[in-house]
Parts: C-alpha cells; structure tokens; sequence
C-alpha cells in the first residue's frame, strides 16, 4: 500500500525536502521503509505529489520531489452529525473522509452528547484518514450548531435524514421518494437514540427526505458510512 | 436504547424465563436494568419477543414472555469478504450484520490474508451485533472459497464489486451501468490492497458491475459498509 507522509512546505518538483519527526518515524518503525521507496506527500491542504526516499536512517529521512499529482475535483457532500460518543463521532469523521464529505456539521439534537471531541483529536483522525486514503484535503469541520439553527439556515433543499423507522416494505419508500432526482448532497445522521419522531417531523417540514437502510438498529458510524455509500450514488457530477 | 438478551429455549407468551449467567451480568451490570423494566428477548433463530424483568439481583434476572415481535421479511443481500485482517474482518462482520447481510461469503484473493478469525469470535461478533441492532436471525457466514471458485458457481448475474480505480467523471460510471435495472444482490469488496486488476477484469467477465465508491483508498471495513449502503438502494422486495 502507498505510503504517504505529510509536509508542510512547498511541493517543488526537483527539490529536496526533509520529512519532519513524525514523518520519519512513521515511514522508518511503521513502514519500515528504505532508500530508493516511492512515496507520496502531502501538504495538508490540497498539494500532493510523488516522490522518491533518497535517504532514511535513524537520524531523519529525506525526499526528493518527482512529480504533482493532479487534484481530484470531488463534488459538494455534507455530512451533518447529531453528535455521538467521542469515539463514534472519530469514526464517522474518519469515514467521512475517506468517502469525500467536503464539510462535516456537528449538530446538537435531542438525543446528542454535548462533549464534542476537541479540535487536535479531530484534527488527528483527520490527518490519519488522508494519509491512508491518499485525499488532499481535509473535509471542513463546523459547528457545534442546534438543528432548528441549521435547518433554518437552509430552507430549502437541505437532503436526506437516516431514519430506521422508514417502512420500506413499498418499492417508493425504500428507494427513497425520487432516487433518480438529484438531490441537496447533504446527509443527517443521528447519535445513539436516533432522531426524535419531532426532530424527523421538523426535517421533513423542511424537505428533507428519508433515507431508509434496512429494519435494524444501526450504529452512529454504520449509519453514516451506508448513508454515506447511499448519497455518493445521487450526486450530480455539478453539485 | 432496548435492552436485549438471548435465551435459549423456547419464546412462550406468559412463560417466566431465568436468564443464563451471561445475560443476567449484562442486565445488572452493563445496563443496570432494574425490576419491571421492559426488554427484548432473541433466541438467536429468529424469535424475539418482548418481555418484563420480574426480578433482578446478585443471583440471577427473571423475566415474563408479554408479546411476540413478528419477524420482518428481509430481501437477500449477500456480502462476498476478500479476506482482510482479522480486526477488519470482524467490523465488517458487525457491519454487514446490522445491513441485512443474509450471507457473508468469505473469499481468497490475491492479497487477502490466509487466516480468518474462529468460529467462536465470528459468532461473538455476529451475536453482539444482533445484541445492538435487534435483528433476530444470524447471517449465513460460509468460505473461505477461492474467488474464481464463487464466480464460477453464479455463471450469470454475480451482482456488483466496489472498484475504487473506477473513473467516476461521468455520471453513468458514477451511478453504475444501470442504476435502477435491478441486479444480483451481491457485493464483493476486496482486502486491504484490493482486487487486482486481473480479478476486477475476472469479475467483469462474468457479468459483475464496477461499483465507484469515490477517488480515494477506502479501508476495507468503509467500503463493505458504504457499498452495502449502496446495494440496498437496488434490492427488489422480493430478491
């Protein structure tokens, strides 16, 4: 699998860089990695590219830069949170990554924590992500934000809400009202206990629509991840 | 969020039922359930039923059978494992458990891993999940099979394989061939590494749709979740 390092500098091909600490650490004790290895770096904010280990020994490695990788354009996908336990909230966040949201909102509903993961622990699982998926650029983090503020802020269009209550015993309702209709690519997943039937009631007010993945209860992470999987199908190349 | 337990033996409307040790340190210690409160009770074949606690103390829980739960029909969905380490293996395990999953079919590829986890741990995984999410039946877990062996035995219509080098630039390999024709209800996702491209031309060969999950390296347990998601979408009611 590629192994990927972070650099925070400019990305000049034909330049020599120094791979910070961390970075060392990583490709010599995790990776195990040797002179001559293709690797590639990331700055952390959209600049990617190829590059070839010239040196790594216990005192530090070194890279030369051999070539950009050319950015992706990934279109608009939002995942708003209602926030869970600190480790699922990582989980989703993690996912989300990996599976393009551009922006992750963190959203305070009825069955939420109140305690969201601090920034450098978000920032953490962020940076993990990237590194094992290769992406770029980090998803947006906002909020934490009250629903109704959120849903108010979009009056229209706000997408999809995960919702297991969904009968999906009718074709219509388990492909969701209109699957061929582009749709708001923003998706709200609840914390543990789910959203209330008035929280679900205020979305559908608002036109969101549900999004039915199967009779069982399913956990933060898992309902983000297949929601997630569920949304990308319906993006609009534009959007 | 429901308290479940398992019980083996028979779900009688009426009947008191002493819960095994297990179920009872569950109860009183991870729930602290106490006297009267309502509980599901899942005999692991496909019963489940509501009950009432009568009696919870250090020496064991007693609960009367009040109503049965009729099952749901769920569609077949089947998930085709490449054979990722065992720590993955298990999330996708809960994973596809919680979606619906009515088989999981562990399969060897080129850089799937040789070892799969026990029996024991596979059934722990699978009993914790039906625990969360309240489906009553296990899914089928069968293999390990070589891949070219499962392609061979479903000459027509192996359903879909998530494929992450597929170009999604245009909108019908974004939404696959024929989003709203139904397909196979399988999915296969492979390890860490992936399926190589001769197993991804195999796979076409025989009738398989390149599933895109987005431009980036999915970990195996994301792409088994969010393609599942996906899948679901697709299911005919009575496939």
């Amino acid at each position: 699998m590629t192994m990927r390092v972070f650099h925070d500098g400019p990305l000049v091909v034909g330049d020599d860089v120094a791979l910070a600490s961390d970075e060392h650490h990583y490709l010599r004790r995790v990776r195990r990695a040797r002179a001559g290895a293709a690797i590639e770096i990331l700055d952390g904010r959209g600049g990617k590219v190829v590059a070839s280990l010239v040196r790594i020994d216990d005192r530090g490695a070194t890279a030369t830069i051999e070539q950009t990788i050319e950015p992706v354009t990934t279109p608009m996908l939002e995942l708003w949170l209602g926030i869970p336990d600190a480790t699922a909230c990582l989980v989703a966040i993690t996912s989300a990554t990996e599976l393009g949201c551009t922006a992750i909102v963190l959203v305070r509903t009825a069955h939420g924590t109140a305690a969201v993961p601090s920034a450098a622990r978000v920032d953490r699982v962020i940076r993990a992500a990237m590194r094992q998926c290769g992406r770029p650029t980090p998803p947006e983090i906002r909020g934490p934000i009250a629903l109704d503020a959120l849903l108010n802020a979009h009056e229209l269009g706000c997408g999809a809400f995960a919702w297991e209550r969904l009968r999906e015993d009718s074709p219509k309702n388990r492909r969701g009202a209109s699957e061929d209709e582009p749709i708001s690519p923003r998706l709200l997943v609840g914390p543990e206990g789910g959203l209330t039937d008035d929280e679900a009631m205020r979305c559908r007010a608002r036109g969101m629509q549900a999004l039915g993945l199967g009779p069982w209860t399913l956990r933060t992470e898992t309902a983000v991840t297949a929601g997630l999987g569920r949304m990308r199908a319906r993006l609009s190349p534009t959007s």
